[in-house]
């Protein structure tokens, strides 16, 4: 018959199996971002190469196309290395689907390539399918970060997806002003997507800085202090405050795309370290769990005693209790009774912790489920009032400045009303 | 190199394995339930027993203890037949770690018989004692419930914890009601505690009925509907208003024993259906999953074409787009762009199958975390004021009446305050 102690140190073991398996993850994430980061490259020099049709950045091109065609066989090695086959129990259902997923998208990447080359898109087709792409891989990094068990990795995958979230919508930034200089005219829709943009970003970052380790948040902080970030200002002023239809300077598209990417590289350096101390994390826990396991194992199982389980029954704690008060004088039952004491003070320990572990996650989660309710919201009114993304998002944040509300409050609103609307038009 | 279609199985396979899980668990719940009706009978019998100084109650009693050990060592090897081996990912550590704690309590049962035999407790002590040890096998289920990844499975589990949360309610009001009648005189503390514990089981079963299955609820509105509800009544008015002091019918208390455990059998009625219900979902949703599953198998894995790959970046049904469009005119081309596109649409299916789940999770796990949170705040009144579990609950009901608020909001505002609350005095 199983003991208490063999469940205990059951519990631990599947501590372990999830920190590993996070250790992993972390893994699969760290690639992904660098994917991520290789085909952000490769959107804006293939806006820069449509608008200037092909006259200029073929070369650059190339090179990125080659480079990231290396990650995405890193990236696919490391799909390919996940256990498929034990069906895990957990959250493996969510985070494959996520992955099929993506790997539709890559499948797909070769034939957005060749539209690329023959001029068959516009800069914002081609924009809104490497963003698609891009979108499918992030949701393998949020998938990620909603299945930590373990509340301090949670916090570090969620700063780290927002941070590339934040990172993400920089490179989309970049793509739409490269398009717009190579275009050499301002037009209003996009100039009001690139506003649109800066503002996610800045939300992402947001979140990033509550939630990263005081370090990675100072090494972001030192990364923005230069002169990129001004100059970069300066060019987002130029092409948000042009007249539609007004000429831009086509010469500056290369500095814009330059300046947008020295930003961009800095941020996958900040990316590299959270990636770093995300795996470090979870070693270091993975370390202490093992050496309290070791402790467990440790422990002869001997047979309960009377006096023992009834400690059970005493809410103060064990130790406290006189030896002789249990009716057994000498001492190896004393000993005996000890370790059978002990045993109980980890059950209630080891209890004691996962609920305030489980708590712990429930707050670092809200930011989780904050986002998916505005993206659900965002969704409703896509659907219901044929609106763009961008359009409503900014219905939202204008309820919520008209109304004093936060925006989750607005997204939770429009969700309550999702029954009275009317009939999604097909 | 694996395909999307190789992680949609594995995705399918992986929800499966959490079916069966679950399945497995309601039985591991179903056996518990057997356990705690088992041993909330020994209680009262117990408290009859001592209330009666032995003088009655020894023969069905000792003939209860029998039973219980019987359906202990089924629960037992119910708890043996868990793979503790194989460290699964997921909600292993939480359940296993109520494991142990439960099977500490399961030890120490013997002494606490013992006890009672010797009459070393108060019906006070007898009664602590057994609750304590059924909170530990309640919290087993709890834990069954928190970690269900189906939402309909977890609505029910949340029913079937708050019905036999209610139960254990219903049971300890049995024993209290027992003691008091037993001893022969009022004794104000009791009779209050009475009174809070027919609330509490009111409040269960509010949350049972929003959760059940219409059916369940039917059953249980019909079980209801009897002579031994107003018998109840009628007795349960005889104990509470009693003055305090004053003389009380020992005979009555036999009549109080028969009248409340008619009553909690058919609570157990209902549970047993309810536990029918959970393992028959269960079964059927492993049937369709599996369903599901070999579809996606039947899928012959071709390899990704430009046209079907670029149909990823289409938002609109890709059913809708003529097979000409696509560049490949010949049959089994057609054929072939069919099934790919029939995966990419699986994968999307899929994808939003699972988060709409997830958001109906999230919705039932809402009412387990309202139970956290206002359990939280109970435990740190109950700590920093030095309350009783009933008086705390009290405090916490008064503000909330005065506050015009819910109660999970009260107990959210004391959980904020608990950062500028003194330490706990030791």
């Amino acid at each position: 018959m199983k003991s208490g102690l063999k469940f205990l140190v059951a519990a631990k073991r599947c501590e372990i199996a999830a920190l590993r398996e996070l250790a992993l993850t972390s893994v699969l994430v760290n690639v992904t971002g660098r994917l991520i980061h290789g085909l952000q490259r490769e959107r804006g020099l293939s806006n820069l190469h449509i608008g200037s049709q092909g006259a200029r950045f073929a070369d650059v091109r190339a090179r990125q196309i080659a480079e990231c065609r290396q990650i995405e066989a890193e990236l696919r090695t490391c799909f390919d290395s996940l256990d498929t086959e034990s069906a895990r129990v957990g959250h493996g259902a969510r985070l494959f689907s996520r992955i099929a997923y993506a790997l539709h998208g890559l499948d797909a990447l070769a034939g957005l390539r060749e539209r690329v080359d023959a001029f068959a898109w516009t800069t914002r087709q081609a924009t809104d399918a490497y963003v698609r792409l891009i979108a499918g891989l992030l949701a393998v990094v949020f998938e990620a970060a909603d299945s930590a068990s373990d509340p301090e990795v949670s916090r570090l995958l969620v700063a780290m997806f927002n941070f590339m979230q934040g990172k993400e919508f920089a490179g989309q930034e970049r793509a739409v002003g490269s398009a717009l200089f190579a275009s050499g005219r301002a037009e209003a829709s996009e100039q009001q997507r690139l506003l649109h943009l800066i503002e996610s970003q800045e939300r992402c970052l947001q979140v990033f800085v509550e939630f990263a380790n005081p370090k990675a948040v100072d090494l972001w902080t030192a990364s923005q202090a230069s002169a990129t970030l001004a100059e970069l200002e300066r060019m987002r002023r130029v092409l948000c405050t042009a007249a539609a239809g007004a000429a831009l300077n086509v010469q500056l598209s290369q500095a814009w795309f330059e300046c947008c990417s020295q930003r961009i590289d800095r941020m996958k350096g900040v990316e590299d370290r959270l990636a770093l101390d995300l795996l470090r994390t979870c070693e270091a826990k993975i370390s202490a769990a093992q050496a309290e396991l070791d402790a467990y194992q440790s422990f002869q199982t001997t047979p309960a005693r009377e006096a023992d389980a009834l400690s059970f029954f005493n809410g103060a704690p064990l130790a406290a209790a006189p030896p002789d008060a249990s009716g057994f004088g000498g001492a190896p039952q004393g000993y005996g009774l000890q370790l059978e004491r002990s045993i109980l003070e980890l059950v209630q320990e080891q209890a004691h912790r996962l609920q305030t572990m489980s708590e712990e996650l429930d707050t670092v989660r809200a930011s989780l489920n904050e986002r998916k309710v505005i993206e659900r919201a965002k969704g409703l009114l896509m659907a219901h009032r044929q609106l763009s993304e961008e359009d409503a998002h900014k219905t939202m944040r204008q309820m919520a400045m008209n109304q004093n509300r936060r925006l989750i409050e607005v997204a939770e609103a429009v969700l309550a009303m999702a029954d009275v609307l009317p009939e999604r038009p097909r």
